[in-house]
Order: C-alpha cells, then sequence, then structure tokens
C-alpha cells in the first residue's frame, strides 16, 4: 500500500548545473502537498511537473541558505496570481520571517491568501505540524548554519472492520470507532469478543526522512530508524570525503552508513556537487554499503 | 558587420510557464556582457547557454516586478561562489537597493567582489552607462509602477586607415589619431589632404533597444528611431486589447505599430502570457504591419 509520492523538483547543491536544479521536493500525502526546501526554479519545475499549485499548503525550509529558499517569492508570487486563498504555512528557521517578510511586502503586497511563518528551531526534535493522519517533526542536523531535516510520520491507521462479524454480533454505530481503534465489544450478555475477531490489521503507517545538508552524524540514527525511504545528501564522493567536512556536508558513503546504521527501506541520494558530471560515482559508492540505494533527479517521482 | 550579440534567457511573463522563463537577456558587446532583465532562473538560463559569467558586469532592471528581477539573489550568490572579483553594478530604480540589500547582507555576506546599486530614475531619459565603444540610456516606458526600457548605441566608431596613403604622405605617429577620428592632413608645405583620401568610412555602430513592460505609447517612437533591433513586448495578442490596457502590456500589433513608425531593422517580439499555448499568433498579427519581425526564444542568439 503506498500512502506517499515524493517528486523531486531539485537534487542539485549550492551551484546549479545545467543537469541539477537546487534542492525542492514535493511530498504527496492524500493529496494534500507539502514541499520540503525551495531553491531556484522550484516554481518552475513545480509547473514542469504539472502538479496542481493548489493542494500546496505547506512548506518545509530546512535551512537558509540560498539554494534550498531563493525560489520562496517566485513561487510565492505565482501562488497570489493563481489568486489562491487560505493560508500558506512556511516551517522555517525564525530568520525567515524577518529575511523574506520585507520581499512579500514590496513584492507581494496584494496576496489574495495569507503566509504564516512558523518559526521551527533546527536544533530540536520536535513535532512542527500534526494533521489527522500525519505528523511532521524536525531532525537536528550538523551543518554551517542551524539545519534540520523532516521526518514525515502517517498516525498509525484504524483497523479494517470485518463486515460480517460486525453484522454477526449486531454491534451499535456507537461502538464502531472504539473497535476500529483496536477496543474489544462485550455483548449485552457481557460476553467479551476480541477486537481480532472483528477487525484485520491496520494498513502500515509510512514515514519518510529527509536529512539535507549535513555532515555524518551517528545521533541521527536513532531518529529515523526504519523510515520507509530516507532522502540524504551526498553532496560529494569519496574522493572528497576531507572537503565534505569541512564544509559540513556528506559523502555518499556516509549517507549509507546512516541508511544501514538506521535500517531504513530505502535510501536516494541528492545534493549533488556541481563538480561530478556524472552521478552514478555516488551509487556505486553508496551500494557497496546500502544496496537499496537510489540516485535523486529531476521529475523522479516515488511511491511508498 | 555585427556589432552586438542578444541572447534569450527568458521570454515568458509573470505566470512562468513550461515553455517560457520570465524575463532575463544577454546583450554581449566585444565580449563584455550586459544582462537585461533577470527573472528567476535566469542564472540557471545563462549557464545552459554556456556563458562566462566573468563577462558580466552590469545588469540592467527594467522595473522592480518579480518576473524581471526575482534571479538577482541566485545569480549574485552563484557568482559569489565562483569567486568573481571586482565590482558588479545593478542598474535599476532605487527601491532596488533598499529592498535586495539585506537579502545580500543575509544570504551572500561574503562575496568576494562588491554589488554596486546605479540608481536610475525610470521617467528620464538619460545616460545611464557609458565606457569608450557603447552607451546606455532609459527609456521610459508605461507600466504600473515606474519602469524603463534601455537603448543600448554604440558610440561613433575611428575611420579606417588607408595604408598606403599614409605611407605616401609620410603622415606623423602624432597626427593619427586625429585622422582617424576625421581630421584632414596639412603637409609641411601647407597642402591640406582631405581625410577622405586617407581614410576609409568607420564601421556602422549598432543600436539595440529593450522595451518591456509597457503600454503602448507614442512618445517612444523618437528615442528608438532607426534601432538595428528592437525588444518590445508582446504580452497579448488582438484577442486581449483590452486586457493589455488595462493591465498596461502591449499587443502585438502595438509592438510593431512602434517598430513600423520607429522605422527599425527588426523587432523582436517577447515577454508571452502564459495563456497563449501557441506564440505564432503574436508573429502573424505583428508581421501585417512590421514584416520583419521575429519572436523571442529561450536560448535564441541573434548578432547584429
Amino acid at each position: 500500500m503506498e500512502n506517499f509520492e515524493l517528486t523531486i523538483l531539485g537534487c542539485g547543491s549550492a551551484m546549479p548545473t545545467t543537469r541539477h536544479y537546487p534542492s525542492a521536493q514535493v511530498l504527496n500525502h492524500r493529496d494534500r502537498f507539502f514541499m520540503i526546501d525551495c531553491g531556484e526554479g522550484a516554481q518552475l519545475q513545480y509547473r514542469r511537473n504539472k502538479m496542481k499549485f493548489t493542494r500546496l499548503q505547506h512548506l518545509f525550509i530546512s535551512h537558509l541558505h540560498g539554494d534550498h529558499c531563493f525560489g520562496l517569492i517566485g513561487l510565492i508570487s505565482t501562488l497570489g496570481i493563481l489568486g489562491r486563498t487560505g493560508e500558506l504555512i512556511i516551517h522555517a528557521h525564525a530568520d525567515a520571517e524577518r529575511v523574506f517578510k520585507p520581499h512579500l511586502d514590496y513584492f507581494c503586497h496584494e496576496l489574495p491568501f495569507n503566509v504564516r511563518f512558523n518559526a521551527i528551531s533546527p536544533s530540536k526534535n520536535e513535532i512542527i505540524y500534526e494533521d489527522k493522519a500525519l505528523r511532521v517533526s524536525t531532525l537536528p542536523l550538523k551543518h554551517r548554519i542551524p539545519t534540520c531535516g523532516f521526518l514525515f510520520e502517517e498516525k498509525e491507521k484504524e483497523r479494517h472492520l470485518i463486515g460480517e462479524m460486525i453484522k454477526f454480533y449486531n454491534i451499535p454505530v456507537k461502538e464502531i470507532a472504539d473497535i476500529k481503534q483496536g477496543a474489544d465489544f462485550i455483548t449485552p450478555e457481557g460476553i467479551i469478543i476480541p477486537n481480532n475477531r472483528l477487525t484485520r490489521a491496520a494498513d502500515p503507517s509510512s514515514r519518510y526522512a529527509y536529512c539535507s545538508d549535513t555532515i555524518y552524524q551517528n545521533k541521527l540514527i536513532s531518529l529515523i530508524e526504519g523510515v520507509d525511504l530516507l532522502y540524504h545528501e551526498s553532496t560529494f564522493a569519496d574522493d572528497n570525503k576531507a572537503r565534505a567536512k569541512e564544509t559540513f556536508h556528506s559523502t555518499a558513503i556516509q549517507a549509507a552508513t546512516i541508511a544501514q546504521k538506521a535500517q531504513v527501506g530505502k535510501l536516494m541520494l541528492g545534493h549533488f556537487s556541481a563538480r561530478y558530471m556524472d552521478d552514478s560515482i555516488f551509487l556505486q559508492e553508496a551500494r557497496e554499503i546500502f544496496p537499496d540505494t537510489i540516485l535523486a533527479n529531476e521529475s523522479l517521482k516515488i511511491k511508498f
């Protein structure tokens, strides 16, 4: 059962190339779109992927380096032209409001919707968004400026009712919600019918972790243990291990090590440095350690 | 003789489409690059066209609508990463410095080069840049906010010396500069040798006018009379004539009328509204009035 669909809009690093746009991606959960990072050109890529602008309500910005947020103003401006209403929420470091608000006031002063900045604390691991079905929390990362990743977790789902059994025991409607949550049923005669006779297991919940940009750190492992998909930056290959450390980035091998230790379902590498003409080096190096690795690429879509 | 090369980086309007980037173009004059407008993605398009970032020293911003300037910060940031030195001059309305400076300070605080804003007065027709060979002046336009076009004019060139004649009259080196400027030569015996016996005509100078965004106005005609190439906005076709007026934009027919009245060499239409799936309507309508019309398109290069 697929719960999420991730679309990569950009997976390059600071210097854009002819192959990669800067960081931006969209996670679709039940037709609600969550954008993660918003590098320059994100709105162009969004359109190129024929995604509906109206579905977008939340933006999550990992950190305030330009390659992760220079697309914000253009995207918001376009949403304005499109006549979007309601609210757009930008989850980002507190500086974001201070830095982008004057731009919004100057360039987008007649927006038909409200832009709300939700100041997050990148150094904490805490829930920053929650709805009926989903929970998003910050994953503290270690980069040159305050940075966090994001963990998207589906909440535990309701168990499936077994129709015939509900009928057979003549269960009243008011009991149904509890039974879906796992409650047993007690008949008027006082007999306990265990929940597993009335329901089948809930669909599994999916989890997605986005980690970019960061130096390798063991601390991350326990926070993302067992996620279905991990997007981890892999700015450099092993040939630039020293440079990765110096610039607080990771190599493909380090990303794969995190994936392997955290026993994730699948690893997607991204945030590739412009110096590599061919990204397959990242894949080769990572697969030595964690075979279920794939490379991000513009317009790649993956369901999980 | 071709003096300029123009490269279109983007020729869409406010709403980006899968076909067009927002406004940005580069005029190459003797390997000095002048960027005109800088919509989102300009740096990506610049790179895609394999143009050298080091050649870029001047940016001219017609007005402060997002589709003409949202690419500035990304471009400057990339120039910083590339280690560019010296100075980058942004010719734009005075607000530009107020609006963009805080962003530069936040995102690009360690730039290895200086960004200087040259505040221009869009309502005036005046020279804003001059070097040995080129002159740039503002062309007042009429849009919803202060807006100007730009006229790029090569200065009059030196006449070509006729080698044999220079030798024949044994002309001293110190006279050469004046003769190239058109002076006659007086022999030691007092005989006047007219300049046209010593030189051939100078190469013709080229002129380029960029006019976007603007409502139709006759006033523009005399300012751009006889330019070799006119880039004029053509946001709408004739079917949206009323909307053009309302939003202070031009139709293809209006752009062609300007071109025809100003007797320009060639007209290039751009700034196409996202509502047209096929730009050929602009071409058809304009050519009825001014046959030597072409359509701008991303990565189109034209020499003149």
